[in-house]
């Protein structure tokens, strides 16, 4: 698995050879004035002796310097560094002559973090750093202000939350949202705050070098929402003068009525991860397509009304800076429709901390900053399994990073959604996990001879073949790959684009391609693979009627389609008797 | 176990021995003329043939005697007297010359119980009452008024929930609740109205002489709360006529949002009783402490934000105007904090009444007054089992009363309460029940051989492990008792005040000290008991932050603090593999 550009800096090494003839001047010194969370700042630096491997690192906090490092990381010798820096550039980047003229400058993007920022030059490259210049700081004007409003649908079809992060904690301000329908009386809700401290983190980095502190988490659950309806709102926090700081304002459509026969279209993918426009905390090209995903998910917008992302968010991996980073990556798209995530193995897994999988995937955040910036309308958020509808769809969203197999509470829960649904008014039943549990040739699964994770499909098929699931969708391998309706690996149609019901088994769908690095297929391709894409992409499945579904696959490079089929089925199709799925009757009569 | 005072006096004995040389007065006649719902009633009184076993009893409604008796305990001859009195009194209690001079007074709180009342002189002790002389009647201003208001926590974090008692039933009035933000506009909530019949009794002396109507209880469920805010609140009645009839303004903070950090503090107890202020209706000092108890709850209100009283709420025993007077005697702690209930013995147990233990001891209200009078957020409030959030604590609340063995309905209920909440927001988990299934060397447990009930720790010990209790706190024993650390009988650590996580095992209390009679403890003293106390007192558990609890004990006397340990731990510490409660793993990877 890809690391995180920042993991590839010794912070424990860095040490200090400050020298007057070395400068770092940061401008302006102010940032966000008129109002916006990201500015680029120009970072203008000298060193007497520069080299090709100098760099610059950006610190927030800006003083980054301190006697002992807080945390069970005892550093070598003081002056220590106890945090990476948030985001990190060759002095060379935009000036090649620079290791001649010893002179350079950059132009680096910042977003409001809620602290201040510093510039510091280091030679010795990023595995021996020596701290050469340090900068004057920069800051926002309201480092507290209100950023980054992410929606999710709540647990209610009429209900929809939305969840943003400040500087203000509950002694300082209320947080509040103000919404209601578009050109109608404005409306006053409370939000719940929530935050988390370095002893909620299960291990390095998230408790040491890449802890940061998250400030706060308010969410405000937006209820008796009327259907399909535009609605604006703006988030604040009153202060204890009376005072109000309010966001801009926003917009997003409401839910429509569970079963509603309206066009309704959903975007899913996994593992894209994010990048920084100025090219910054590069890494050999390492999540630069999640910059195209997000490009064509605005693009598309208007087209959108929902968002699944199904695991492997932002890969972090312990580096807490760049979560905020991430939800200011996807803040025109969060902000206007639900974003609804799932979780994935660099969200939980970590060693001795209840994940299903053992491995350091985590980075040592064992789900913690997923679950608290990410509502999802789970009963318990820290087992991210839940229910949701939209209009004539029912998603069903597992956790594989817990156990899902037969007698766990996340079985009895799988069943209970799949079983719940009203399939005349929501025909359409989407079934989504993070790691493949149903059907991948990549090659890592391919080299463990099951093709999917373990005991993935001996558990599930049984449910997805019992409550006939459309469509499964999984992230975790990056790439996508396409199955005919298949059950117990054996197609159940030799249809390749449009399907008339009944179609006797489950489509499998890897969406795995939202921006993180590719993953290689195995040459050998199953005869249940249909349709392979070495590629960055996302889906979006488009609810026509209750008759008529159409998916897509779209490359993040061009936002074209590149694969796509239909459905088509009757009411009477769901409820006739299929191989295992044959609901009971009786003699009598 | 202990009796009800009023169970001393043989009601259904009683003879008339009416004596025109005697009387007994009181005044005034007209009371809670400035709309108080209690005032002192001076009773004089004198007989002809005074005896050291005189005494008064105060009945309400006034006229007393009937032809015959309803129900189905069948009097020696007419005229009877079918009911107990609300309370009673020696006639030399405030006069010890009475027995000479034949005259004496008294003065009686009396509190608003929806009818009047009348003060009858006997003679021949409580055991051969003879009826010598009746007062003249005495009554409220208004006998109807809504008084007695207790909160309790709803099924929604923001939702709180408000019971009252009055005599409007709905023929005569509308109930409802006045309530905004304190300072803000008002809004109006109705309320449900509930009441129960005597047939709704199971037995003797609750569907005889016990029995009292208990007017009309509503409740009014304020939803959507601001989370930390204070508001105020009235409740009323609209007569028909348009007139309202309004309480006075009562205040409550709403609660926080779960797993807020914020300092949170619950306070909680078992067995505690109810005494009388004026000293009447004592048996041999049989709950003078419930009077220490709630008078150090008022002076602690400030710092409380709930109250839970885990079981033997007030020991009316069937004789339900005890009810009313227990209602009165907490009302400045459950109008302002949620007072929340459990069901205790003296609750729900006896023969044939679907009560998992047998015995006399509700005295025939198998549950029934408890059960209506105080909301609890059970789904169904006859099986008093519920979870409730406030902050970061979860408490999960059984019903020995009924079986909780593995199997059972109660049995899921509890893994569901424990395994569904967010231990990184919400880390302090608490389990609450009256009998004690978990550790008390308390003299009647250990004669058992048990030390706990019986079949107690064997079906759930292996959730408060798997699920990692913090602390499980019983009543039931009239003492205080802490465990150490424990997990099958063994201390899991020897840690005495300072626990430092992981336990890997719960801390067991026994806060049966409420103001019910003490219960003496065995000389044996198991290795698991770290602390005992004969006496009365209460809990405090304080919730610092999201890794620090502080537990402390604090006398009924003084109010001050006699035991206490902190507890602090990291969230990997609740989701690392301890004895019997690993998470399961997976070796693929």
């Amino acid at each position: 698995h890809e690391d995180q550009p920042l993991s590839g800096i010794a912070v424990h090494k860095i040490t200090f050879g400050l020298n007057e003839k070395a400068y770092v001047k940061a401008s302006p010194t102010v940032l966000g004035s008129n109002g916006q969370h990201s500015e680029l700042v120009l970072v203008q630096y000298s060193s007497p002796k520069p080299s090709d491997d100098d760099w610059i690192g950006v610190f927030s906090p800006a003083d980054f310097n301190a006697s002992t490092c807080p945390g069970d990381n005892k550093m070598v010798q003081p002056p220590r560094l106890c945090s990476a820096p948030v985001k990190f550039q060759y002095a060379n980047f935009s000036n090649p002559r620079y290791t001649n003229t010893g002179t350079g400058s950059l132009k680096l993007q910042l977003i409001n973090q809620r602290s201040d920022f510093s510039f510091a030059l280091f030679s010795g490259g990023l595995l021996n750093p020596k701290l050469v210049a340090i900068s004057n700081k920069v800051a926002f004007e309201n480092p507290n202000a209100p950023v980054y409003p992410r929606l999710a649908l709540g647990k209610e079809w009429d209900e929809m939350t939305v969840t943003w992060t400040s500087g203000y904690g509950l002694n300082l301000a209320e947080p509040v949202v103000e919404w209601g329908v578009k050109g109608g009386e404005r409306k006053l809700s409370p939000a719940g705050t929530l935050t988390f401290a370095r002893n909620s983190m299960c291990g390095a980095p998230a408790r040491t070098v890449g802890w940061r502190d998250p400030g706060y988490i308010h969410t405000a659950f937006l209820k008796e929402l009327w259907p399909n309806s535009k609605y604006t709102y703006r988030v604040g926090h009153r202060l204890s003068n009376g005072a109000l700081i309010w966001s801009k304002e926003y917009q997003f459509k409401s839910s429509p009525f569970p079963g509603q026969n309206s066009v309704q279209q959903v975007v899913i993918f996994g593992d894209m991860g994010k990048a920084e426009v100025d090219g910054s905390s590069e890494y050999n090209d390492f999540q630069r397509a999640s910059l195209n995903t997000t490009k064509q998910l605005i693009k598309d917008l208007k087209k959108t009304d929902a968002v699944f992302h199904i695991g492997d968010i932002c890969y972090a991996n312990g580096y807490l800076s760049q979560w905020d980073q991430f939800i200011a990556q996807i803040e025109p798209i969060a902000s206007t429709v639900p974003y609804m995530i799932a979780s994935g193995n660099h969200e939980r897994v970590w060693p001795n901390s209840g994940s299903f999988y053992e491995g350091l995937d985590s980075g040592g955040e064992c789900g913690v900053p997923a679950e608290t910036m990410f509502y999802v309308p789970a009963q318990n958020r820290a087992k991210v399994w839940y229910s949701s509808d939209y209009g004539m769809f029912r998603f069903c969203v597992a956790d594989t990073e817990h156990d899902w197999r037969e007698g766990t509470e996340q079985y009895n829960f799988i069943e209970h959604c799949l079983a719940s649904v009203d399939r005349q008014k929501q025909p359409w039943l989407i079934f989504l996990a993070h790691r493949v549990l149903g059907y991948s040739s990549t090659y890592f699964y391919a080299e463990e001879g099951s093709f999917a994770e373990p005991m993935g499909r001996e558990s599930l098929q049984k449910l997805w073949q019992k409550y006939k699931v459309d469509i499964a969708i999984y992230g975790h391998a990056h790439n996508y790959e396409r199955t005919c309706p298949v059950y117990q690996s054996v197609c159940t149609s030799h249809e390749k684009s449009n399907y008339k019901a009944p179609l006797n088994g489950t489509i499998h769908i890897v969406a795995g391609g939202g921006g993180a690095g590719l993953a290689e297929f195995s040459d050998l391709q199953p005869n249940w693979s249909l349709f392979r894409d070495y590629d960055y992409g996302f889906l979006k499945l488009t609810a026509i009627d209750h008759s008529n579904l159409l998916f897509e696959y779209k490359k993040s490079s061009d936002g074209r389609v590149h694969d796509s089929f239909t459905i088509s089925k009757d009411y009477r199709d769901i409820l006739a008797c299929a191989v295992d799925s044959c609901p009971a009757t009786t003699l009598a009569s």
